[in-house]
Formats: C-alpha cells, sequence, structure tokens
C-alpha cells in the first residue's frame, strides 16, 4: 500500500475521479442510445450495422442527440482540469479543508449540471455550472498559495 | 530517481501516456492536413495564408475533414480519463495484474479505434470502443476497492 | 508538506496547471458572453432567462461566438495531454532543464494561441499551435527516456 492511500484527501480524491469517469461515460452511452433511437447517423457505414432503414446525414445531428451531446462535451470541458488540478492539489498536501470542500463540490455541481443539461432546467444548469467553475478556481488558487 | 520510477505499474502507465499523447497529436494534425487539401477552412484568416482559391466557410467542414475530426474529438473524450483514472490507480497501488490489463488493453483499443474510425470499419470501431470503455470502467472500480 | 512540495518541477507544474485552468475557464466563460451577447442560444430555455427577444436556434452557432468557441475547444484538446504528460514528467524525475523549458514553453504559446486565435492573427496561430504540439512531443520522448 503506497502512502498516499491512508490520505483522506487522495480517497475522496479517488472516489470522485471514479464518480465523473461513470458519468462521463454514462452521457458518451447515452449520446449513441439516442443517436440509435432518432436512426440518424454521422457516419454512414453507421445505418448498415443497425437499422435498414436509417438516414444517412453528414455532420448533421438529431437535436434530442445533440442535447445529451452538449451535455457530455461540457463536462469533457471541465473534467480535465477537475483530474489535473485535484491530483497536484493532492500532491501539494494543498489544505485538507479545502480539499473536501472543492472535491465533493465539483463532485455534486457536476451531477447536477448533467441532471439538468439533460431536463433542460434553467436557470439550474447555469447556476451548477457556476459552482463547478468556482470550485476549480479555488483549487488554482488554493494551490498556487501552497506551492509559492 | 523517484522511487515511483520503480513501480512497473508506473513504467507501463507512462509509456501508454506517451503513446496516446502522440496518437492524440497525429490526429491533430492530421485534421488540419486534411483541411488544407479540401481547401476548404473554418477561419477567413486561414485562407490566406494556405491557398490563394480556397473557399472561405464559417461553421462548415469538408466530409473526409470532419471524420478525422470525429475520430479525434472521440480519443479527446477518452484520453483525459485514462489520464486521471490511470494516475489515481498507480499512485493508490492499485493491482498490478489490472494495470498490465487495462493500460495497454486500453492503449491497444484506441489505437485500433482510431484506425477503425479512419477507415470507416464497422463494427469494428464500436467493438474497440466498448473495450476501451470498458478498460475505463475496469479501473475506477478499482480504484474504489483499493482506497475503501 | 510533500516530499514534492521541494521539488522545483513540481512547483513549476502545478504553476502552470493553475494559469492554464484559469485560461480554460475564460475562454469558457467568454463563449458565454458572446453567445449571450448574439442573443442566440443552442438551448430553446436559455432564451427565456436572458432575452425575451432573443432567436432560438438548435444547433447553429453565431460566428463571432463559434470563433471563441473553437479557441476553448483547441484548448481542451491540448491542455488534457499537458496535465497527464506532466505529472507523469515530474513523477518520473525526468529531466529538471526539460522540464522548465516544456512547461514555461507550452504555458506561454498556449497563452498566445488563445490569443492569436481571439484576434485571428496568422500565421501566429498555427506558429504557437506547433510550439504547444513540440513541448508535447519532446515531454513524451523524454518520459520514455526517463523509464526506459
Amino acid at each position: 500500500m503506497s502512502p498516499l492511500s491512508a490520505d483522506p484527501s487522495f480517497k475522496l480524491f479517488a472516489l470522485c475521479c471514479a464518480i465523473l469517469s461513470i458519468l462521463m461515460l454514462m452521457l458518451a452511452g447515452m449520446t449513441a442510445a439516442r443517436r440509435s433511437k432518432a436512426k440518424k447517423y454521422l457516419n454512414p457505414e453507421d445505418s448498415k450495422v443497425s437499422f435498414a432503414g436509417a438516414t444517412q446525414i453528414e455532420g448533421a445531428e438529431d437535436a434530442a442527440t445533440a442535447r445529451v451531446q452538449r451535455a457530455h462535451r461540457n463536462l469533457n470541458e471541465s473534467l480535465p482540469i477537475f483530474f489535473g488540478l485535484g491530483l497536484v492539489f493532492v500532491l501539494a498536501g494543498a489544505s485538507p479543508l479545502g480539499a473536501k470542500i472543492c472535491f465533493a463540490g465539483f463532485t455534486a455541481a457536476r451531477i447536477l449540471h448533467a441532471i439538468a443539461y439533460l431536463n433542460a432546467l434553467q436557470p439550474w444548469r447555469t447556476i451548477f455550472y457556476g459552482l463547478g467553475a468556482f470550485a476549480l478556481t479555488g483549487m488554482a488558487v488554493m494551490i498556487v498559495v501552497a506551492v509559492a
């Protein structure tokens, strides 16, 4: 067992990483499922393996599929920052309290953001996006403080 | 030399990271090369530096360019999860056998996925995508087991 | 304080991560601001919370918004590679001089790339993109050398 495994901040970060990765994979799976349901494909070869009567479109996406995809892409623009800053945060030994608030806060905000996006709930989507961005900004600031 | 450098799981992860990063940069380069060949640009300023007779389009993409770009984006949605989970996996000291299978499996699956995407090979593209997602899910589960 | 916090390569990497994360969040914020200014929305629910007279479009994006979004996406395709390779680089204890050149070089190149993209400055955008990709390639090569 590595010494990091005993660090509560690392344990929480590891758990958050696992949860958010599963969320990311679920949104990717939902995009594929919606696209299949809409019987519209971006690649001509896809309609052959799925439905005989599927429409072949290059570059256009069904509206319901596009919504899931935007939720997916939004997470994809946010999650890598969390992975990068989170590990640096833990390895720098920055504030354990800050870790608890930012890691749990970001994870909760992104799960709720995905739910709000898929269900077209405004202003909740923007609020949860803002909370996630706020957690990342806090982590960046605390990292600079920890290594300065 | 850091103690991690002697850990076989870390060495394999480092190698996989290097390979997948080069694959990512290659797909980015191919998108630019195809776009240049198609003489269609998303930015008006690009046609001036490249070809006098290039078509200026804002927001539309050539079909062959769009295919490379989709392969690139697909990797971009998957690779950050591998980077994040992989490092946490190694630092948590999770199963060395699991590391071997998941790290090598994910890397092979994503190289084959890119080849299948660029050559429009179905159902192979979906199979390799599924194997990659399966490796990531396995890593997430093993991380939770390791820190729990 | 963790032993890594005393490593100059780690400190530089941590600082670069914080700066690039803020850049990423700024580009995300600018996309939203431009979209709001153009009064065009991808999601029907967004026009209700913002402007009464906003046009509701699904899937199309205003030209000025699309430019910021392309700059944002370009960084999003590059930053996760830096996060992944950078941490592996530091943890592998690879060349401290290489770390200084690649970490600072990548960070400077990506800030200048964003400025060049937003102001439609060619060939500067391509030059700064190339410098960033060159730094990442150098990091990948030095990682392989360090663990081999």
